[in-house]
């Protein structure tokens, strides 16, 4: 492995971990932008402009887009969060150059008009179609209770109205402050010429102008509400709780995420023994979100209606147990092994190693080893769990149940 | 790479193939028993048979298996088709061995009666399940239908009247017969040590006993027959066509591959262009499945009723064409990067190579590399597509639709 660097005058940040007995590459766009950088006017915008990158530039019709990727027989998408919008491909080594160069092209987009208001229809379906799962839909709503005005709590889709009511002019503002290249990395993994790379960033990106970017950093300890939505239909009851945690920056992400696997990873955990294996729900799971300057642990719990007390009160006594040191060493050591080998597997190939390589960047302006994060996960001590539980206290959480009405 | 290969007295395979440079390794039992070797009266056994592997031998409870699991931090399953039953785990290199000598064990399970009667809920409640999902349920309905009495036509999950009248000794009698050593394959891929993995099969698998295993083998042209199902809540129609192909042992299987992603990849096919792009449809893919002494080309298609005609006399137009010789150079190209790029992106991790080189072994008891089935995805011509096409006419199908009932 070699890591390359490199960032060009107008701030577009290049980097690269070299691979070379990998068979395949990978590259992406990281664009530091998503709903939390958005107002409640724009909610949904980064979302919808990630779809309008792909309906074509000035000079490359979205048919064109379309062959373009074809030809090459890349595995391509895109996906946008609470705080990135991330472009990528997978492709054999001979045609990581090309790829890279169409997405350095569709990164300055034409958005046309006319592709404006036909795609708001696919986005306002998209909504639809995730209303209408309510594991997503009780994790939005519940992130939104937990953030309660905090920024973090913007849908990432954006409302129907918030969509219906969207101007072409005010994304075109949006894409014109958030897709700065000083806002951007451009990162390559796996097989591939950096030379030939560095001149292709050169050559697409560097006329791109910088700007001032921002975004508001807080610390969010949550709401810690209660609320519970009746929703016809359903035959479930879905809960979501979500309580503070430490951000991206913090070296306690790792203790983080091995306190929210012994807690509720979906098989093994205390909320798997406690819960699913005891028949009283059907998934229990709990995990932890790192994110810039906060952070999050998130469960989701699916059971029947009878089952809703008993299952809150095994809840409570789960996180009433944990807070007396209870955490064993066998416990810590069966969680580094699940982390360890998920994350070892994720970046063995350059798809999934591109995706750690860019946000180690994106929030820790910082390159590392995947030998560094399994250190730093190896180093992690009962201790460490049990300060970060006492810190944090996960036991007392926001929570939104999403739930039939009650039979009469 | 370096392939490895032994078989045991008892006709147990093991094959590895090490990859010093991989950071895991991977480890699966290959049962080449499914869905196609029961009758009608066990149908859905090998489903069935997979689940209660996870519920413990004489020595180790259900609970044990877990934690056994649980230790090493693996990320393991197993699944069942109509020809294979597989179990399989990714772990770190230093858990292979563990995990090898776990599943080892778990290969003669203990089929305790109250097991059995518990997990019997669980199958039933995924029939279920898989029944409320209108793109599987019309793929199982359309296969039946297709191979019309061809043991291939059997559902993998049966059905709920053949699981409540299954018995634990017809169970018993079925595992008896197929999990024969001479009837599996033992697999290992990525970084692991081939004597400690050879010395665990020799200490556990040895002493199983060898058995006489059938399969009945015959090509299947399909019945051709046209059938609509109605079932009420549907909003939209869903279309599976079926039609004959090469077997897994057909040299031209990979020809055959190519017509599938030319005709109906999800982006850039024939029927993305003619069907999805046009918005007849809102999915339009075909695949082909090589399988033992058959094959077959499968389309899915989903659209509203309005569209059902045009989309229908859209596909009819689209393989007349393709009787015309019409693919052309570019075409062949582009499918063949994708198919290359998916392969070697696949096979990249260990895990992935681990059913690549499991099922070759099961099909064509040979040791392929991966630049074994690039040359000759590499070598297929235009010419060896058209006579395909000419050969198997995948323009004659049978077809099985799952729609609403027509507005009153």
């Amino acid at each position: 492995m070699e890591f390359k660097n490199e960032i060009l005058a107008n701030g577009l940040v290049l980097i690269g971990e070299i691979n070379r007995s990998a068979k395949s590459a990978a590259v992406g766009f990281f664009v530091k932008t998503g709903s939390r950088d958005e107002t409640e006017q724009i909610n949904g915008v980064s979302h919808f402009l990630e779809h309008m990158l792909f309906k074509g530039t000035e000079k490359l019709s979205a048919f064109e887009v379309n062959e373009a990727f074809d030809r090459t027989g890349a595995q391509f998408n895109a996906f946008t969060s609470e705080e990135n919008t991330v472009f990528y491909a997978a492709v054999l080594p001979e045609y990581l150059a090309e790829v890279t160069g169409l997405w350095s092209e569709l990164m300055r987009p034409a958005l046309r008009d006319e592709d404006f208001n036909i795609e708001k229809n696919v986005i306002k379906e998209e909504i639809a179609m995730y209303k209408d799962l309510p594991s997503f839909d009780v994790m939005e709503r519940c992130r939104t209770l937990h953030f309660d005005g905090h920024p973090c709590g913007n849908s990432v889709l954006g409302s129907k109205e918030s969509i219906d009511s969207l101007t072409a002019e005010q994304m075109q503002e949006y894409f014109a402050m958030r897709y700065a290249p000083n806002n951007m990395v451009l990162a390559c993994t796996g097989n591939f010429d950096w030379d030939q790379i560095r001149s292709i960033a050169a050559n697409s990106c560097a006329k791109w102008q910088r700007q001032t970017v921002e975004r508001k950093l807080e610390h969010c300890e949550g709401s810690k509400k209660k609320k519970r939505v009746e929703k016809a239909n359903l035959a479930r009851e879905h809960i979501c709780l979500m309580s503070a945690g430490v951000s991206a920056k913090d070296p306690r992400r790792f203790a983080a995420s091995l306190l929210g696997t012994i807690v509720g990873d979906d098989v093994g955990s205390r909320f798997f023994w406690e819960l699913v294996d005891k028949a009283l729900a059907e998934a229990a799971t709990m995990q932890f979100g790192a994110m810039d300057g906060t952070g999050v642990f998130c469960s989701y719990i699916r059971c029947s209606s009878e089952n809703v007390t008993k299952v809150l009160d095994t809840i409570k006594g789960i996180f009433d147990n944990m807070a007396k040191n209870s955490i064993t060493e066998e416990e810590l050591r069966k969680a580094k092994n699940k982390v360890l080998s998920a994350l070892v597997i994720k970046n063995e190939l350059p798809m999934g190693r591109l995706v750690d390589l860019g946000f180690n960047w994106i929030y820790l302006e910082q390159y590392r080893t995947i030998e560094d994060d399994v250190s730093a996960i190896k180093a992690v001590t009962v201790e460490d769990v049990h300060s970060l539980i006492e810190q944090f206290n996960p036991g007392d959480f926001t929570r939104l149940s999403l739930g039939p009405a009650p039979h009469s």
